[in-house]
């Protein structure tokens, strides 16, 4: 590093966009991707690891969700090759899928779960590197791998402390949507332009309601800020089945499909489409999934583009408040669906494929939101020094301590100021400070300082009753490991 | 997807130099990280997760241990400036370090997991990316950190399943080396030539051994290929100085320590390196970590030109067969050592520093060659399809089994071929496949067929014993369950 002496001195920043995460930030999302992943092992779906990078080829030059070609990436030129940072799981799972076809097993169900890249501005809550989750079933043309992949999102969400009735898993049917487009006479290949405004249009459902997704089915939606877009040209009535499809939802599971099925009346990829949904209800309910948990809902319409069958989205019910204090649903966590044609690309043969992607920050955050994860980090008990000659003695305690199981630690700073040894355990979230001196040593116990005890001592100094409570203990050093362990007990 | 019909069919390959990781890879590996995280959970370490992107400008143009500049890391120019993959976890420690260091608690004990990326030409057995797990302590200048390190990584190799017996912790220290060199008259700023070229040769001790070494610190030395290396010119008795350092180990510690304190008499930084490893020896001998597993020993050379302190290493003792079937000891699996510039790279102030860094690949490979990783995967129960109508009630028995925590799984694929289900049960290792047709249902039973005795039996078909022996049972639908998990009992 000698040549760097004579050069400006680097900033130490985390790049735009990018997060470093602390403590318990790292390791409560271990954590419940570790339940996450217990679950998909249960349900006889296998780990896969791909690495970060991927070749840009057979990554495809789009992201699945964004309309901007040849964006999005992190990419680098490689001799003649170009490599990329992965975007997202599925397309690492679509090349291992057609690599490695003639050995896997058939149907292949995969889990996966590590961090994806999108090279996007950064914004408020937007990251440009962040966690997903994800469990894919290639091979299996059955609604029944939907249906299981639904049954196993309901036990994940409730492994991870989500309670029933917390939560709903919508279910809807891309080729429902098709049969109403049919319906709705915009089924012929001179009509692609139409169906594209059409599946923009209901995708903006959440955004914009329902009148201003009609604006967009008719002519046209001019914004806020005065922009005009141009809608599909619908006449009313072509428009009504749209929104009616958007709208179907009944109180039971059978009205909602009775509606469908009217709705979708003479066009046979409707009428399959609202099957479907049918025998996922039926295998859901056999499996002792029913409409508490999830529900056919044709207001799911998010990813209704991209996928090619059913599509299903798990949504947290509870209220929770929002930056400006206003109560509202937590909303979405995961969503997936049927996509047929990802291993096509490479193959030429289209595979049958469906799968979920668990959004982990936002599960993560709605856990926090809920008090499901106790953030209080609990840190480790500090041997404090008094006296550096005694360091091997200060370094048997801890040994003692950890020995029993007790995250534990000696003070490694300078020892010569005290206040900064018991500034750092308070820095540490430590529960308890052991202290011993030439005194203690002497007299062959320990000091015990039950910080927790002390702050709220020091809180509440006022009150007569804490006036008198000790927060210190003087105990025979053979006790230590003993004493520490009761007072843990009772702070837990 | 409409524009790619036109364009040629991308490859579906794994970028050269990396590696996709599947099933019992992913998650021994995963299992093995959660043991070692716990313990450095338990010595008060917190856990850091930073981004897998760094500016170019935090990184360093350097990787620590190769003689590249401007290499090595895979980078793209992002506006002005440079963006690179992190090349290992120190470089973005010591960039947190300097970012937060007033939020931070001093000293700061953090840990780290994840993957690397070196942008090296792939070679057989080396990867772009791989797996890191590092512990450092930053900011305690007391070799009570060292120590607590060592004890760590003892402790860390005994949980995931390395004997005490089967491993050592060597330690060594870079300022007993400058001493040496003092002594041997190569500390002025005029010989820095020859100090780099001695470093570079016992850091080759291992290769090339003492007379390969001897050779570099004299005149020089000729290689295999006939390629001459310049030495370092010392004379004799200079380099017998040296050599004596690295071959300074004695049966005790107290004997090793005697030998080199009259190595290094003379020199004030000698000396001081001789008292820190002492000092060292004596803090974890007042743990419980004795010579059977914690050693001074000055053969440890790797490693020394980059640390500044006590340097360390875990040496797995145990033999294990290489690729010609010859016995060699397992060696290294982790690796650290003091080193104080880091942080000054980016405050200009000096910050102590000290930690490991585990070889995650060569540990599970050690753990799996030793059987101390039981890799036979179970596969999940196959609830096999004989007639599609009974789709439901085939769920209905999986979300049962699931519900006891049995992994299992009904067959998705096309049902029409039962010995390709069978197959199937066979490529997933499945413990038992469980098969009801029309008849079973008739009669309220179900056949469980034992997979393991199957093969067993099959085998050994020819022996009379195995003959009669049944490997499929009919059982009433209501004892299913328990029969499975009496099955599964029986095999493990």
């Amino acid at each position: 590093m000698a040549n760097d002496k004579k050069q400006p001195r680097p900033k130490a920043v985390t790049p735009k966009g990018f997060q470093d995460y602390f403590g318990a930030d790292v390791t409560e999302r271990a954590a419940m991707l570790h339940k996450i992943a217990a679950v998909y092992h249960r349900y006889g779906f296998d780990a896969l690891e791909t690495s970060a990078v991927e070749t840009v080829e057979a990554l495809g030059k789009f992201l699945p969700d964004v309309d901007r070609p040849n964006e999005g990436v992190f990419a680098w030129q490689e001799d003649a090759d170009w490599l990329a940072l992965r975007y997202d799981l599925t397309a690492p799972l679509a090349r291992v899928a057609a690599q490695y076809r003639n050995d896997l097993p058939s149907p292949y169900r995969r889990y996966a779960m590590g961090p994806v890249w999108r090279n996007e501005k950064p914004g408020p809550g937007r990251f440009r590197q962040f966690y997903q989750c994800d469990a894919d079933t290639v091979g299996a043309a059955s609604v029944a791998a939907d249906a299981e992949i639904c049954a196993m999102l309901a036990d994940c969400l409730e492994e991870v402390g989500i309670a029933r009735g917390d939560y709903v898993i919508r279910v809807n049917n891309r080729k429902v949507l098709n049969g109403v487009l049919e319906v709705a006479g915009l089924s012929g290949d001179d009509k692609e332009a139409e169906r594209g405004i059409v599946l923009r249009a209901i995708d903006k459902l959440d955004r914009l309601g329902v009148t201003g997704v009609r604006a967009l089915l008719g002519e046209g939606r001019k914004d806020e800020s005065g922009d005009f877009t141009k809608g599909a040209g619908l006449s009313e009535a072509q428009a009504d089945v749209v929104i009616g499809f958007m709208e179907a939802k009944r109180d039971t599971g059978a009205a909602t499909v009775a509606r469908l099925s009217e709705l979708v009346t003479g066009s046979p990829v409707g009428v399959a489409g609202v099957a479907e949904l049918e025998e996922i209800a039926a295998l859901l309910t056999a499996q002792g999934y029913g409409p508490d948990r999830i529900i056919i809902d044709p207001s799911v319409v998010r990813g209704l583009g991209y996928y090619t069958g059913p599509v299903y989205e798990a949504e947290l019910t509870f209220e929770v408040t929002d930056e400006k204090g206003r109560p509202r649903n937590f909303g979405s966590v995961a969503g997936g669906g049927r996509y047929d044609d990802l291993v096509k690309r490479f193959t030429g043969q289209e595979v049958p494929a469906t799968g979920v992607s668990i959004g982990v920050d936002r599960l993560l955050a709605a856990l926090r939101a809920t008090g499901r994860i106790d953030s209080k980090a609990v840190g480790p008990v500090i041997v404090t020094v008094m006296d550096r000659a005694k360091m091997a003695d200060y370094q048997t305690m801890v040994a003692e301590l950890r020995n029993a199981g007790i995250r534990s630690e000696v003070y490694l700073g300078n020892p010569k100021n005290f206040g900064n040894q018991l500034k750092y355990a308070d820095k540490r979230a430590s529960p308890v400070a052991i202290i011993a001196g030439s005194d203690e040593f002497d007299q062959g116990i320990v000091q015990i300082k039950d910080l927790v005890l002390g702050a709220q001592i020091a809180q509440n100094a006022t009150l007569e009753e804490w006036k008198d409570r000790p927060s210190q203990y003087a105990v025979p050093r053979d006790q230590m490991v003993a004493r520490v362990r009761a007072i843990l007990d009772g702070q837990a």
